[in-house]
């Protein structure tokens, strides 16, 4: 069974390969181009059964309940959610006229990130030291990335419900701030330079040993699988799902 | 409840590291160290509820079996194990005078290493290409390492499960050999260098990103906290356990 | 002073980014953009100072000859040539009627990898082990890549310039090949991964440290700063240089 | 010829390591082994021609002082030197009755880490991008790394003589301090991890590019090579020399 999908923000960069992706990928129709300007209605969404959403954080919200008022299941890529936004999808989709749409909220979609988050979190509890190393081309306006929060959060929830103590620390003068950012007791470094993309390295530490996860994404066509991925899925689950994490078998 | 620890092969290096290592547990209690010459026998093992085995391919076997018969569980630290001798100690087991014992056989106790196997396997169905480089001090003789061997099994039958393709490679040209050794169809490269100890690195790639998971075992204290484990844990198993993986919650 | 260009090969893709690189470049102007079809004489060159050769192994020698003929300086970046090829053209560069014509040929302008070999070169002789590991996409036929040969090459000669042993290497049995090629007593190792472009890393141990010299070319645009730089030189240059390197001050 | 050899701080972790590495090394004798309590003078140092000093901050100083009246080139492994106290030495060696004698004072004696440091320095001036990140083991009490902060100052003045532009970076959001600490403009990083000993990573971009030099310092047997060469080439230098860098002939 062929399953029709519409993009929202079709223009943009990411939009585009999303289409193009989706036209390459099998089992799946391309039925709808939406951009700036266009109105989400059931009209302009040509029939799809899922839209997959990479515009802007000012808009990506709005975009969201139409969607879902729209009747279509849909997947979201674009950043500047959090868990105000969160609940009200959560309220939208609870509501019996949202019956059995889900809606799908992934800041990473690259299966490298989203397996290497994931089994930082396994590890965690199973080493004295872990910090977070991320890298992204000098462009980026703010630090660390989300991903990387992310990473630390999954991090310091693992390492708490495992009851293991804080990574040692002996550090007594750090003038100019070298050990970086904390999130969740975690340390986090932000590294900008020319030629990178978006890259990650989480460092494990036990007497004797070290474990490291890398994830380099090289282009936006990292992206891709986990989109496919996400749109072929998302008609199965139910409600709020946040990050590709759940539809991977781990 | 304290456990009483014999070691076998307690005067070489990694014996006495264990030695050690047992008699700063917590819970565990050191009782007899046993070497070369010594006879394994309920007299000798000074009333121990778990031996460690960490001696020589040649004289490893011996020692499982009758430590079995002097009625203890047994972990095992010593290389040169295969299909037959397991099949040896399953027999073993499962004879009625081996009621309640269990032996564990593991190639690799750092938990970096562990985690990166099991990791890997995880991973690699999610990949179109995997390759295993392995790096070891100069004066090993055989490559390569029996981790990486275990580690390219285990993610070519995880990709075989999934029914993903082979990793794809277009070289018609190599004279000097320099694609390396092919374990299962899985790429595995062997590099000695002066300086390292034991280390390995996984790569995994997608169009447009990689995931990297590299082990670093620096010295035998690596080791340690995996044979502890191991001690603990061995008395809830049954038959005979490969690898310290199962004993892992992942 | 303007430096004026042509381009053979222009309409291949490392030869149409380097005529937009020249057209970006200060003091360069592109002049002509030739093609499979083209006769290359001093017409066709459009008054040209210099000609950038980025074509195909079986036609880049002839080309090259009928430039120098053509009276232009020219920067090569097509791979295939061999001692003898570089005879031949040392031996037209030599004739009366060549005089102050000048050809660099060079298998790498990323600067990065130009940078690695060099610096590969100068600290082999302070290390005891060195081996030379080259990643690239799966799609390349051949293995291994130019550029780790002509590293091994390098940093096999400074090695032996300084009396240096070779590495130690206590390996008795190999049975899948996974300790890799062997060039000039330095053991290379290629890796072949989806999502990858070209990459190398140059490990050199001593007892108790490693130091790890990697380069990552993440796409063609890795190579025009050093065609710019190659244009800008060539001028000063007599004969035929192989290899950026001698125009990077170390 | 051999050079005959004073250790003081012989009784230490390093001293002692170095007082093996002499007496192992051909054409170097160990003749005195001082610690804390001992005096420095012509009768205890047994007719030594060069002095190791691996002390403490506290007494590196007096004791360099003291050597240099007892008529014995000084080498220095001990950290807490700066400006201040190099020109009391300059000054002490410039006297008439100190003619002749000389005094090397490293903050690390690793190859590798002195090579990646003078590496970073020459390759610096060619990339748009340069960030370094050093990794200690987690009782280290300051941050970041005497090193580290070296190869900053390193690279920064290699870029200004070069007349090149700072680093790029769109940075407006860093509410954790992740980015780091910033040492003449250039971004340094520190990670401190359980089983690490002293590594550093200078990584530097340029579009579509990077070059990584890694430095790992695994034991303080890493130390020896360089110290020994230090030994050997003390004799034939003159005045204070600052770092392992001059002795290297790059």
């Amino acid at each position: 069974m062929t399953i029709r999908v519409a993009v929202t923000g079709a223009a943009g960069r990411m939009g585009s390969t999303v289409c193009q992706a989706v036209q390459e990928a099998d089992g799946l129709e391309l039925v709808a181009r939406l951009d700036a300007g266009d109105t989400i209605s059931t009209e302009t969404l040509g029939g799809a059964d899922v839209a997959v959403d990479f515009t802007v954080p000012t808009v990506t919200e709005a975009n969201v309940h139409a969607l879902i008022d729209a009747g279509v299941d849909v997947v979201v890529g674009t950043t500047g959610w959090n868990e105000e936004s969160y609940g009200r999808v959560r309220e939208h989709l609870a509501r019996p006229e949202a019956a059995g749409r889900s809606v799908l909220i992934a800041p990473n979609f690259a299966l490298s990130a989203v397996l290497s988050m994931r089994f930082a979190a396994l590890a965690a509890p199973y080493f004295e030291s872990v910090e977070v190393i991320e890298l992204h081309h000098p462009n980026k306006v703010d630090a660390p990335s989300g991903t990387a929060v992310a990473t630390a959060q999954g991090i310091a929830a693992a390492r708490a419900a495992a009851g293991v103590a804080p990574s040692p620390d002996a550090t007594e003068s750090d003038p100019l701030g070298a050990r970086g950012g904390v999130v969740d007791g975690v340390h986090v470094h932000a590294v900008r330079l020319r030629g990178l993309t978006a890259h990650e390295e989480v460092v494990l530490g036990n007497p004797g040993e070290q474990l490291t996860l890398r994830t380099d994404s090289f282009d936006r066509s990292s992206f891709m699988p986990g989109v496919v991925l996400a749109v072929r899925e998302i008609g199965s689950r139910e409600g709020l799902t946040i990050g590709l994490g759940p539809l991977i078998n781990l």
